[in-house]
């Protein structure tokens, strides 16, 4: 990718949120400049065995980096900072995010050990940051953590306004109102583009206010007075636990908070004065036996059934702290993310056994969402009226819903781009038009390594799940063709060997009669020999279990 | 297991169904005789690398096969007769089972080569059937697959019913109405025991009728009158598929069946005078396209998003016979089952793209359970008015749900009993107690192997499948304490090994050093030779990596 000149041209491209949901990272470019609107992770897709993160791949910027400008960022959700730790790495730009955002990646950057000094900005709602020929504006949005912003780019042919994730909260918890006088303001001074998030594109309506969820807390804490109360909310929707927390103060009881992220992340919000708890309200979780069941809340992660999560160790009793019963109501004030059903079940069912009462969503109205329903996008597409619309962050059914609901609008269909990662929309002052791709890809991490598990490690970690592994070992003499030690038959993963003798031996025999005619036949090259291991083995594996295990024939010449 | 004769007492035990959905067995003893009820198959957890079904271990009903009267199936759904081809195999006694559910285990048998004749026994709701001390009645219910029943053991202290699967349809699409002038009648003669499943138990009201499905389909074909209309939902619905057949014939079209198990249900529920279908309305997927689109209508496996279904190959355009388009439209007659939303969710997103309109539940009301709501529920026990009454069918959140139900109609606490599998109940005419349990288990069945793959397996499985394996092979004299060959390394699912040359360098040095000190302090235990070599790679590789790979050292005496 050598360095190229494109006067009067913007070019808008994703290195990743584009058709699924999670590892944002938008790049906008206008002649040597390019400015970066988040830096997300993704989750491993179930079949991703072993995997632990997966981040957009960034060479793109790598190689452009004297280009870039910085990495400007909406809000503090793992999917659109998570891969910052790793990008930075390679690409240590100044990074810009409001106060909160800032603060919960210095924890993050903590964790991992940089040999470097990160540029971390804080910014507040209204700044604007010159970006060479770009200038980058913080406009408040709402959603499910404090401090979210709206971004605006204002480029030579106007702005491009780039939603962040958002919903309008009318009676916010904290924080001002969903900056809409601003963005109408930018609407009629000219957005060429507008690039907004789908997530609810498929809902109608309006979301609720985080407020709602105030009011049903109230009625379970009036209701629920003689019970301990225990809520796993997501650790970031700070709001979320100030109102636990507020309701937990008139209801005359102290707050715990268990779970390393809920720990983390509301110590940070509280320091930088996000919240509002007053001394004396939290204890530390090994404080709580101290208290009777009706004076304590918990405030726990594991709304997501998180194996190992702090909710997870109380439903299967091993959590150290606390010990779940009859006396406990347990709240699941969240939603379960597609995939994280089954999990969620099963802790309901564990705590259930538990004689626990247990409230979760959507029975309960215990939580909202923190994304604009189709209502919400309306009034972003009324306000910014802009030339262009790119559909972003979800899956291609809620790209696609929200091109229906901007041509609903009387949105031109040609000026709707739906697009993928990696594709560049082109624009001039007269049209825009897809142009190209730039290089896009994803990177695995797993443990320290970054990249390093690729699709030959994963499908070879598919197939040993699936089936298993069978060793074949074995000394030759090749040049006097003879087997002088083995074969011998090591499995794993694929039956048990103390119970198969007879199969073993049966492979053991078979094994060794391929070493023995490729020998008689003067076969001089290992893989040859190998190979006719491999095959008589896994033909009669097939037939006599129909299942496929690798097969792993390792002949030494001794 | 000895035989065991306890006069006067009834004894009911599952061997599987409680705390769970799938693999449902009951047994049912009185004195010399045992009645089985269902013989069902469940499916792998997630984390059952590798396994194609879990079914209930049968050992206790093989060694008492002699009491053993007969196995009475409900209906013919996976989860109430997967597990006979298995179990009958150890265990051949009389299978008893309306026409329907007899036709569909025909069909399964015939795929499994058995060596020797099942007694298959087909019988109509109303009949009963002797079985020694106890008889055998099986009663109407409506449910999502035609011919469904529920039981009525007669013993001499009371009836036991065994509800089935079951809710109240009063507009069934073919057959009658649930016998609740029969349950009605039993109820009063006397039910010591229901056994009633529990699916819904948490959703209030009454479930819909299937009729109500059809009604919004007939909506969807007058407003889709230029459209192919493709249809997914599950084979076994009969009653569904022939109101997608009546629509298709009211509007002009022809029907394709698509899928092996809607092709093998349909043509056995048709041949069994279960469905009404004219001649000329099937036609075969392969003349699909002699037809225009709004001339079709596609019948398809693959609502649960099942990976090579008929619609997945549709959805990723691998169905050799069919192309999705924009004159397509896909609806998802089926609720999607927790754990499969991810999947039905990547086929959504997949025929969007290819300009598929895609309508699904619950925003179409496009399905309707099978399952009795609470309201149903609530009837039955009214119905039966049982002296005890134990939940079953059901993960534990369900079955406390349905156990709370009993509660408010004023059941007893002390007369309900919300068990576990294995766990034996013993009913006299005065009481019923828990009293200790049979054996119970499951055997996990991995292509021809039944039972094969156990814990240590699947642990090996997971391991795997986590962060792979590493084998290190070496040729030694123990003797001389020299290495006379290697050690060699080879990875499978680790990192590629070709591009971390360096890291599989220093683990066959670090390997080396570990045999030579063994050799040097005069080991000759094999097994503390290869602890030295994986203990030391193992550390090495957590503290470069975080990951800890499987590690097989393979010492050969040479």
């Amino acid at each position: 990718m050598a360095k190229k000149k494109n006067s009067s041209k913007i070019k808008v491209a994703f290195l990743g949120g584009l058709g699924e949901i999670g590892k944002n990272l938008a790049v906008i470019e206008y002649e040597d400049d390019i400015v970066v609107i988040d830096c997300g992770l993704g989750f491993p897709d179930e079949d991703m065995f072993g995997i632990d993160l997966v981040i957009p791949d960034t060479e793109y910027l790598e190689k452009n980096a004297d280009r870039v400008r910085g990495i400007f960022l909406t809000h503090g959700h793992e999917d659109h900072i998570g891969a910052l730790p790793y990008v930075l790495k390679n690409l240590n730009v100044p990074v810009y995010g409001t106060r909160l955002t800032i603060g919960i990646i210095e924890n993050k950057l903590m964790e991992h050990k940089l040999d470097f000094v990160p540029q971390l900005r804080s910014v507040s709602a209204g700044d604007i940051i010159e970006a060479g020929s770009l200038s980058v504006e913080f406009i408040r949005v709402n959603h499910s953590i404090a401090d979210s912003c709206a971004i605006a780019v204002k480029t030579p042919l106007g702005y491009i306004v780039h939603s962040g994730d958002f919903k309008l909260d009318l009676t916010p918890i904290e924080g001002d109102i969903m900056d809409i006088a601003r963005l109408g303001e930018l609407g009629k001074k000219g957005i060429i583009l507008l690039l907004c998030e789908s997530t609810n594109a498929e809902r109608p309506g309006y979301t609720p206010s985080e407020k709602t969820v105030g009011k049903t807390l109230d009625n379970i804490f009036l209701r629920y007075r003689k019970k301990r109360i225990v809520i796993a909310t997501f650790s970031s929707n700070v709001h979320r636990v100030q109102q636990i927390i507020d309701n937990s103060i008139a209801y005359g009881r102290k707050v715990a908070l268990t779970g390393r992220s809920m720990l983390n992340i509301i110590n940070a919000a509280n320091n930088l004065g996000y919240m509002n708890i007053p001394a004396g309200t939290l204890i530390d979780i090994s404080e709580i036996n101290k208290f009777k069941p009706e004076q304590v809340t918990v405030v726990t992660t594991g709304s997501q059934g998180e194996p190992m999560s702090a909710l997870y160790r109380m439903a299967y009793s091993e959590h150290d702290k606390i010990v779940l019963g009859n006396d406990d109501l347990v709240v699941l004030s969240a939603n379960a993310i597609p995939g994280n059903e089954k999990f969620v079940n099963k802790i309901v069912n564990e705590l259930t056994k538990h004689g626990v009462e247990v409230f979760r969503d959507p029975a309960f109205g215990v939580h909202v969402s923190g994304h604009a329903c189709a209502e919400e996008l309306k009034l972003m597409h009324a306000l910014t009226k802009p030339k262009y619309f790119m559909p972003i962050h979800g899956e291609y059914k809620h790209l696609a819903a929200h091109r229906d609901l901007a041509k609903s609008m009387g949105q031109s269909s040609n000026n709707i781009f739906l697009g993928e990662t990696g594709m560049v929309l082109e624009i001039d002052s007269k049209k825009a038009a897809w142009n190209g791709t730039i290089p896009s890809g994803i990177l695995l991490v797993d443990g320290y390594g970054v990249g390093d598990v690729g699709n030959i490690v994963l499908r070879d970690r598919r197939h040993l799940a699936e089936d298993g592994i069978i060793i074949v070992t074995a000394a030759v003499a090749i040049e006097e063709g003879l087997i002088l030690n083995g074969p011998e038959i090591v499995s794993r993963g694929f039956v048990y060997m103390r119970e198969n003798e007879e199969l073993i031996a049966k492979l053991r025999e078979i094994a060794a009669e391929g070493i023995n005619k490729a020998l008689d036949k003067h076969v001089t090259e290992w893989a040859q020999i190998k190979k006719a291991v491999s095959d008589g083995m896994s033909k009669y594996i097939y037939q006599v279990t129909k299942r496929r295990p690798m097969i792993l024939p390792i002949i030494l010449d001794a």
